[in-house]
């Protein structure tokens, strides 16, 4: 029987953990593991690593269950890691470490949230849990702003930093209109998938409202290609605003010259958008700038996406109640059920699905010139990201002198 | 006597233009314009200049009281000059212009929304008009996110893009937290004055919360002590976020070999917090990104200060009234009136005293060692920008391992 709070119950320990970018729904995850793991009989403890797998290698655990009433509340309407996370890549030496751990502590339940690459860490923890005959239940909670991992609707994290980035290029765009003249560059988070750059297109209400022009990363894009398209539009309304994503690759697979993130993949450019304005600038003629809200657009709250946030609760809740009923060595995944009003049910898949595999922005869903959103990607999105208010604007009544 | 609405009232005709970059409650500024305005029996039509001075000398104006109901009002609510405005710099030549424009029309009074500069030529406007025998009221409505314009305790659009950026380095302070072993530079606006990057001190609730490092542009930074500043704060606290200011010098007086606009001064660096970040990766070793909200944080409503809203709105109002009771060539002042509660009234001030002077952040706000702030800092922003909503964090309860 399970008590309603307190460290003194019997069952398991169930570990819970972040991985990667942390983002602003990740907490409410946490609180749906919390919460339904009080409610399941299996379930004594419910730990929580201390940035991630870092906390897993040295087995630094916080006991959530004795966390003071409201505070894990509190702490799911924050955004950032609540637990703290992790970039660590770790190999098999670390896994076993980390198994160790599990044994010497006895955890039975391990929930980790995180993208596709955690996936694959989940996937082969799982395999040499079973493998060494260790009753060890893993269940993946889905975690992303990028919104490219495979065989889920879309991820928890993607639908509010959609919504700020919307809402910023919407922002921008205002007073691009104001003081017109200039050509105006905002890069989106995103490395190899152009699902938050896509999503600017929800800003536009009216002909002609920004953003003007959107690439994908998806397809390259040469630089001859950008410099006509925003020509085009400014010529033909005085004023430009371009969505890009950090990750967009020029077509010799460079990122126009950007500087890279000291050992990263050159696809990792730290300064894209001021790239694309300086070469506006110089080739063009035309006076560009360029934004970057960067993690800004991961950990801000400012526009939360209340669906977002909902289904970020019912992923970690339901991870909690397949392990207890079973499962293991799968990932909750949304799955948007047909008909009008939009809803969503969860299911299971099996880890190896989704590990290391980026869900790209479908061809189909992007414009024929191989840059810009078709209508389904529209349909696809508004009702997640939900409407992006509509800045109401002055009618064009001109004065006549008086007589 | 007035009528409510409509363009068929008796009465001069009145002028509003905007100039400089937007803000978010410039807006209100526009709405108290037009609504005071048909309170005043001296008043019969309200005019729009479309794009600032650019339709100031094109002669091309809206009617503001032809605009249907609720939409002043609605527009008052969005960010950005609902007008247009404008960045070009007149001369003798244009200014003669304007006011044949403005004689052939009749205009009889002009109310411009600007900074320090845009004072500037108010203040020319005033005098060629008082020269040439001409009647015109000119009265300035204070407008600047810089806070930089002198006799006023604070500018309208201050508070709101001060409480944009103190939020901005919260969450991104949240995120760095949360996925430590890098310093984060987030880049606030401001050339000269760094009341807006002063303001992120706000964000601070607990020790060691972000920001670990606020610079003003009131003083030159040596790159050797940016480095020490980070690598001290980096090595006890394995994260760390900096604030720095646009307009940033260092003590050669040169912006870190960042890229400068085109065509401008060199303290308006186009990638200044990129340029530090590389530095910070360089020669500490430490990995180092940059944020730049940039533009975004003079439109985004995301955070608006209700207190700045309603300013913004009394000034416009303030402008009205004091031009029909007789009063030119003056800005509209803030006044903060002594007390434990917050108020303000407004005052007058004749438009020499604050054309083209930049009010720098006073430097006993400024802490001993040249940067960051004061307890008098803290006094003084606090009311203007609200309490800055604290992130709850989990309790430090570690877990034991089951009996």
């Amino acid at each position: 029987v399970s008590s309603p709070s307190g460290t003194a119950r019997r069952g398991a320990t169930a570990l819970v953990a972040h991985s990667g970018g942390p983002t602003a729904v990740i907490n409410a995850s946490l609180l749906g593991v919390v919460e339904e793991a009080r409610r399941q009989a299996e379930i004594g403890s419910v730990w929580g690593a201390v940035d991630g797998v870092q906390g897993m290698l040295s087995g630094t655990f916080l006991d959530l269950l004795a966390q003071p009433e409201g505070t894990l509340n509190a702490v799911a309407h924050t955004p950032a890691s609540a637990l703290g996370t992790s970039r660590l890549q770790v190999g098999q030496p670390e896994l076993e470490q980390i198994l160790q751990k599990f044994r010497a502590h006895d955890i039975r339940y391990f929930f980790y949230t995180g993208g596709n690459g955690s996936m694959g860490t989940a996937n082969q923890l799982a395999a040499m849990a079973r493998d060494a005959g260790i009753e060890l239940s893993v269940i993946g909670i889905p975690k992303t702003i990028d919104n490219d991992l495979a065989e889920t609707d879309h991820s928890p994290g993607y639908a509010t930093a959609a919504r700020f980035q919307a809402c910023a290029v919407r922002d921008i765009g205002a007073d691009n209109r104001a003081l017109p003249g200039q050509v105006e560059i905002v890069e989106a988070l995103g490395r190899n998938a152009g699902w938050l750059a896509a999503a600017t297109a929800l800003a536009r209400h009216r002909e002609d409202d920004p953003p003007h022009l959107i690439y994908l990363p998806e397809n390259p894009l040469p630089l001859p290609r950008l410099l006509d398209d925003v020509d085009r539009v400014f010529q033909r309304l005085n004023r430009c605003v371009v969505t890009v994503c950090e990750g967009q690759l020029d077509e010799h697979g460079e990122p126009f010259g950007a500087d890279v993130r000291p050992g990263s993949r050159a696809s990792l450019a730290m300064n894209l958008g001021h790239r694309l304005a300086m070469l506006i600038t110089q080739r063009l003629k035309i006076r560009a700038r360029s934004e970057k809200p960067g993690l800004l657009g991961r950990v801000s709250l400012a526009e939360r996406s209340a669906r977002d946030w909902e289904e970020a609760r019912l992923c970690g809740q339901m991870a909690v109640r397949v392990a207890c009923e079973g499962a293991h060595g799968a990932m909750v995944t949304l799955v948007r059920e047909p008909g009008i009003e939009y809803s969503v049910s969860t299911r299971l898949v099996t880890l190896e699905r989704v590990a290391h595999i980026e869900r790209p922005v479908p061809a189909a869903w992007i414009g024929p010139a191989g840059n810009d959103v078709t209508s389904e990607f529209y349909s696809y999105a508004e009702p997640l990201v939900g409407p992006i208010a509509y800045h109401e604007q002055l009618e064009w009544r001109p004065a006549s002198a008086r007589p």
